[in-house]
């Protein structure tokens, strides 16, 4: 058997990041988070099946919200616990075209990523 | 006096990450110290200027020489001490191709990113 996975293909492989200043950054990431409240309600929920901690979606939350000037994620407080969290139509609005500045930019980069792609080595199995 | 910075303007805000694997990823910090050796002639020269360390910046060309079917930067061994570095053609090619996919990315996405900087909240002052 051949010793080395397949190269990897294009999907998936670009990472468009916006770095408005510091602790002002709209990324992968944090898109992953938002939509993941947005489906769940729940910041908790939408940080634990990215495998993020609790606090750390918090904070990510917390700079996302101070990044525009309106909230993306509106919480609830009212009822017993934690509550749950919903996105804003701004936060609906920056998912959505964040999402479509993505597939924009893969478009715009798809012949030289593929040049690229052509000359990567092939990757080692990891052991184990 | 008003106790916000300007707003960020389009001009280097994004960043295009590319991630072939682990430890197989080309982005803009790569891309810098692949041109700062090529400027320079040097790694540690390249990555001082960047404020990394030797060690760091090695691990990077490393990292960079083993993503590719071939090195991007070449070691001169010869003389004493450490010796100098440049990039190879295949070196050469992914700065210039990875800044043509860098601007060609930012015109495909650049109503999209007008529209998110008009909303970004103005950036506090920071303290001192």
């Amino acid at each position: 058997m051949d010793e080395t996975t397949p190269k990897p293909t294009a999907a998936h492989v670009t990472r468009l990041r916006f770095v408005f200043g510091e602790k002002r950054i709209v990324g992968p990431g944090r898109i992953d988070l938002l939509e993941g409240i947005g489906d769940t309600g729940s910041i908790a929920a939408a940080g634990r099946r990215m495998g993020m901690s609790y606090k750390r979606a918090w904070t990510l939350v917390e700079e996302l919200n101070a990044t525009f000037d309106a909230p993306l994620v509106e919480m609830h407080r009212g009822g017993a616990g934690r509550g749950g969290a919903e996105l804003t139509a701004l936060g609906r609005d920056v998912v959505s075209r964040y999402r479509a500045m993505q597939a924009a930019s893969d478009r715009a980069i798809a012949v030289d990523l593929q040049a690229l792609l052509a000359r990567l080595a092939p990757e080692p199995v990891s052991p184990g």
